[in-house]
């Protein structure tokens, strides 16, 4: 018989925690700013208590699960990664308990690596990729550090990471194209982006392409606006490119995003000509941490 | 008659000034900091007492000519850009005269822009290409933005810059490997090397490549003292292989170069097949602009 579950999506910088009924409805979300580089040593049991201590007593017969960075050598317990190719039961059974404040269990998940040539590892996404329920297929998680993962027979079997976000944010705050950068007005964005796109396909690749924002704005050819945009569109653009050299061109890829990272990536992989199916990282992580915490349970 | 030469590489950051006898022979030299971005407003005739006027006093028949950043808009004189392609002599014809602290002349080079789909534009590596005396060839000069260059039949006809020093300042002293990279020791550096250019192989691109020495040495498959080595190799081979697809496969390229960068881009250029024909930066600043100077007089 399903028990209602308590998940934390629980990384470096912030927490997710939800309440989820046993028919895996959210009845109680909460985001915080308190991850993981916020606890101090020891710490965790009063950290889950602020975070989600009231979950904890409104259903005190509930499963708990926390997914992320949580699981880290900096985080409550270490979680070694399971290996790939992982199916969902592997990665449940390679869960490990801790103890909560009031005495109780929780779940600590672990994380993946990859071995495909070069060494690679994830937490908290393979939750996400979990619930997208895959039995063969492509994902894009966007992000920082972007991960793309490929299913087979129901089991991850190998991904990638790419240090677009990241890469994004030094060119834009730290680069010669930060002082040229201005926040995009009218059309600007739209414009940058679609710059953007165009140059991804020029033969120079992705450093001369990048500076290539410098020298249109100083030959009066691009806006300042325009420069964030048309950096965001390169880079995501290079990723997509480079995952479909690494991945071959699966269709369609399923993209695990929302907000501005959801505009950004469809536009770029219209502009590659892949069809995407689209799910927001909520329902992809509800889902998945329900499928785990099935797999714990049985 | 040839007369003798002082002639200045005046930079944003550095200036390195020459005395050059009328057989071509550097009979005094001098590098120092005062790059423009020290210069206060009207203080271009001080600053150039400061850096050559003992050359100025030593040979007062001598012709001054002034190459670099001097010329732009935050310099002495503003030298607009010749369009390509370029000779020797339409760059020389396009130089303006200022008027030093002692009431002679100098004359300050201009820059070149390119308008080859993408526009782009390059100061004082100009002088550096004529001074390579090529009449038809490919030339690649490294650093923090480094630019290969086209000539046909003597005249510059294309150019691309590429950020590849930046970004290797960037990823190595601000992103998140920063943190892992130590100083290379032992063998660190050539075994990082070696690994980077491989790694550039990889169908990944850049963005994922660059990320695999975190998890490489996270996974304790990499030493922290390979990491600047590896994004170093890994970079400069990107930049090779996009020069290549810009500009074809063209052989020797005419490397400018020394010290550690000119070690760099040879392994690079080895690893990707290329043969190279290596030049100073002085040695080709120093024919170039008595090339240059050879086409003011006439």
């Amino acid at each position: 018989m399903p028990k209602p579950l308590i998940a934390l999506d629980w990384g470096t910088t912030r927490a997710r925690a939800f309440l989820i009924s046993e028919t895996g409805e959210v009845l109680q979300r909460r985001v915080a700013d308190q991850g993981i580089q916020s606890v101090p040593a020891g710490g965790y049991p009063a950290a889950f208590e602020a975070l989600a201590g009231d979950f904890r007593r409104a259903r005190p017969d509930a499963a708990v699960v926390l997914a992320g960075m949580v699981g880290s050598r900096n985080g409550w317990v270490e979680a070694a990664y399971v290996a790939c190719p992982a199916s969902p039961d592997e990665i449940a059974a390679a869960g490990l308990p801790v103890t909560l404040a009031d005495g109780t269990s929780a779940t600590v998940l672990p994380g993946l690596s990859c071995d495909d040539g070069a060494f690679d590892v994830m937490r908290g996404e393979e939750t996400l990729i979990v619930g997208l329920g895959l039995e063969d297929g492509i994902a894009c998680l966007p992000g920082t550090h972007s991960k793309w993962i490929e299913i087979r027979d129901g089991r991850i079997v190998r991904f990638a990471s790419f240090m677009t976000g990241e890469v994004y944010g030094l060119l834009r705050q730290h680069s010669i194209l930060a002082r040229l950068a201005e926040e995009p007005a009218g059309d600007d964005a739209a414009v940058g982006a679609s710059r953007g796109l165009a140059a991804a396909n020029r033969p120079g690749g992705l450093l001369n392409t990048a500076f290539s924002a410098r020298t249109e704005v100083l030959g009066g050819r691009m806006k300042g606006g325009e420069v964030g945009p048309y950096l965001s569109a390169l880079l995501v653009a290079h990723e997509i490119a480079s995952a479909a050299a690494l991945f071959g061109r699966q269709q369609p890829v399923h993209l695990v995003a929302d907000g501005v990272l959801a505009e950004s990536y469809s536009a770029a992989f219209e502009a590659a000509g892949l069809p995407i199916a689209i799910t927001t990282p909520e329902a992809a992580f509800i889902a998945g941490v329900t499928r785990l915490a099935a797999g714990l349970a049985s």
